[in-house]
């Protein structure tokens, strides 16, 4: 913590690198694109897993776990799945080393595979196979199920948390009997997605589904939740895919229906990641560090004991025991920093780690029965009584929770722009933030934008209304209204 | 459940592998010793991995996560280490497919990495490769973290649960400055093993260290805890290591001591698995199918509601409330089973799966205020009243889970033998069980006895008393005494 952050508004990508690794989020591990998920990293999103993870239970999904390693020929059998992964895959060619006189440790040659192994990517084509011999009749439907693991895409550019060769996520795969009921579960984790984002990361998001040429290699239509970052470009934080009968149809699952015929099974698959991580950071961090919404934070208040020697010591720490029993009750996470560092190097630190409530307590504080509490959103510092604090700690944290949506919320609406013509569209996206627009629906109008802005449509929102709109680029009557921007 | 189980007597290992499948736990994925792990067996790993997460937690461990991939050179580091996992090492080597117009998709020979990247079958060496950069002082140690992660070790024999190419596992990782906090470390992952197998699998186990030949590659001790299976052969069931400074010498981890001066780090690394869902099938299970202790049971409760028409279900539904309320209260899992198959079909498969406890209520019973409660564990069958269910449900439980430990100490002891000459020996490992004997600590007897009977040293127990015993195989003076058995 010895010096601090590089401006945010300057230079976004240099404090976010900054603060993942000064508030000991993660860093690079040894091989290329590869990351090291730091404990104070790990338990943020372990907490952003115990949500979703009750999320789901409580709509009924269980949790399951298939093999990391897929066949090759698994991944071939959908023929736009292999597409769009063929080109990232890390490939398990063969089984053992041995020691060469010369070269050292090599790999066994004689130990090469006869059928190459594919780390997953994701777990369509394995879940697919496994569900033909799990699926017979509409009796044995819907499939519920999620899993939590690590999947690996060979990245080129990768960054810490937001894009990582290997990434741990949860993946959902739902087999259905209908149409309806597929579309119906991608929609409702839409749903839930939404709720994860904004309720508990408080993080505003648009919901939307993707234009043909950004969606999931495999799927009938993906929808998503788009977030606005600190430098107002775009992340696309969870998708939920209908994959309609495309998977059931590479792997020939076909079940009994209650009238007696025979159909293709209906598919869905979802997942959010520690990209999710990334997204916390990017919304509402400041110039000083991470800015944690409380409800997924670590530790929600950090008691910073101020004390020159053993006996003041003594006495703070006596002091404190009715605030430990307060927040031991309350369920309330903290943290007591008893090492040797000075206050002033301890209230970096914890508000780099984004901690939603400091609480000093010196002798004085002792003497008068006070105690300074601070908020780390807005920096607000008030001397408070003991009592106060521990009445007044948890209407604060769900303030600080609200607070930061809010905050998150208005910085999405002052940076989403309506236009209608080209030359605004660029200057906007120029200038950053979404830009809300007609769209002819073409994909050769996507692609020339794109080429020529570098934006790309984020979403169509579900709240689209393009009846009255043309179409920004070739003025034709627009097929959709879309979200634009730059992204991550 | 159409059939029942292979006799348990006769086929031990059919018996096994009709469980994993007939209570839906696992089965084999597509990749040579793979495992898909089916909802409810990852229930039941998941309850074990909770408990023991809260166990590490509460003594000072914080949870982390390290990359998946670890170079080539890195394993190579550590001489022992790499001689003990060169052999089972899954090896990428490409990080692309493409398209070939004669054999269809291929991994492109283009995408060959410099370094080839071995998918990690422990995490040691990247782990060390990285608190190299973590530890510079004392004041940096210790350090205490764990991950629950996957590993592979491509295995030849493979059993679903026991020995899988990839299995879940946690690995803690530990630094410390001192060899005696690193041996207490140890000691008390030791102990905390032991209580997670006896006090909530149920299943009592010997704590003690292993042979040179048995230990862990690169450590310079290995404790264990060893099981005795329904079959009276042994299951390491968990090992924790002291590993001493040769992680820290491989990799170079010195730190400045209090007194100023520089040594290398001590190391420990410790870790269950899914393994433990074996165990758990083969201390317990009787020629009905599972038998689960209470405390990691995923359904602690099943009740099988009996009705012929929809005016009986809804009063047997009806009836039910007040024990729904009851259960949601004291935190009791619970499954109503009102699927339409028979109840005999519903009693038989919820039996198979293990399920401590079965409530059935039919429509006389509503009438009468009654119920029938059956005990999986010993088959006792009682009517009660609703408020008597309630109320001794708990109380069951807990008489389940300490019977279930009962029978498999009385079991472990009824076949543990002592012995004094070698002809005793070999007559006793050819009956199974366990074979407490003097050693005279030498390799050379360790591995004849092994060509010899094909049972190991399972360990060293902790409270060995060699001092009056003799080698059983040399006739010299005992250097230990020692657990002999057949291993699984």
């Amino acid at each position: 913590m010895s010096k601090g952050l590089p401006p945010k508004d300057s230079d976004f990508s240099a404090w976010y690198n900054a603060i993942v690794s000064k508030a000991d989020l993660a860093e690079h591990g040894p091989v290329k694109g590869t990351m090291v998920i730091k404990p104070y990293g790990f338990q943020l999103w372990d907490n952003i897993k115990e949500i979703f993870d009750k999320m789901i239970k409580a709509t009924g999904h269980t949790n399951a776990y298939f093999p990391l390693f897929i066949p090759k020929s698994y991944l071939a059998q959908e023929a736009e799945h292999v597409d769009g992964f063929a080109k990232e895959c890390a490939v398990v060619t063969h089984t053992r080393l041995k020691a060469d006189p010369e070269k050292g440790i090599i790999v066994d040659p004689e130990s090469k595979l006869e059928e190459e192994v594919i780390v997953r990517p994701t777990s369509e084509t394995i879940i697919w196979a496994m569900y033909k011999k799990w699926i017979q009749s509409y009796r044995d439907l819907p499939i519920l199920i999620n899993q939590w693991a690590n999947v690996v895409r060979w990245e080129m550019r990768t960054r810490l948390f937001l894009r990582t060769s290997e990434f741990l996520w949860q993946e959902g795969h739902t087999a259905h009997a209908t149409a309806e009921e597929a579309q119906k579960e991608t929609l409702d984790i839409l749903e839930l997605y939404r709720q994860l984002a904004e309720d508990y990361l408080a993080m505003p998001v648009l919901t939307g589904f993707k234009s043909e040429a950004e969606k999931f290699a495999g799927a009938n239509k993906t929808y998503c939740i788009e977030a606005m970052m600190g430098d107002k470009k775009a992340l696309q934080a969870g998708t939920s895919h209908n994959l309609g009968q495309n998977f059931a149809k590479a792997f020939d699952v076909r079940f009994q229906t209650k009238e007696n015929t025979e159909a293709f099974v209906y598919a869905t698959s979802w997942g959010v990641s520690t990209r999710l991580v990334g997204a916390v950071i990017m919304a509402h961090g400041d110039d000083k560090g991470l800015r944690l919404p409380p409800k997924i934070a670590p530790i929600q208040v950090v008691i910073i004991p101020i004390a020159r020697d053993e006996a003041q010591a003594e006495m703070v720490k006596k002091y404190l025991q009715p605030v430990r029993d307060s927040f031991e009750e309350k369920g309330i996470r903290y943290h007591e920093d008893w090492t040797d560092r000075s206050p002033g190097f301890k209230f970096n630190e914890w508000e780099m780690k984004g901690v939603p409530l400091r609480l000093e307590v010196g002798p004085r504080d002792v003497e008068n029965n006070k105690a300074v509490l601070a908020r780390r959103d807005n920096g607000d510092k008030n001397i408070v009584s003991l009592e106060e604090a521990k009445e007044s700690i948890p209407n604060l944290l769900e303030e600080i929770q609200e607070g930061l949506f809010s905050q998150a919320l208005q910085f999405q609406k002052d940076n989403t722009h309506t236009v209608e013509t080209y030359d605004e569209f660029k200057a906007q996206i120029k200038k950053g933030g979404f830009v809300r627009c007609g769209w002819d629906g073409s994909p050769e109008t996507e692609t020339a934008i794109k080429n020529d802005t570098k934006a790309t449509i984020r979403c169509i929102p579900l709240d689209e209304n393009p009846l009255e709109l043309t179409c920004i680029y070739s003025g034709k009557p627009a097929l959709h209204e879309v979200i634009y921007a730059k992204a991550y």
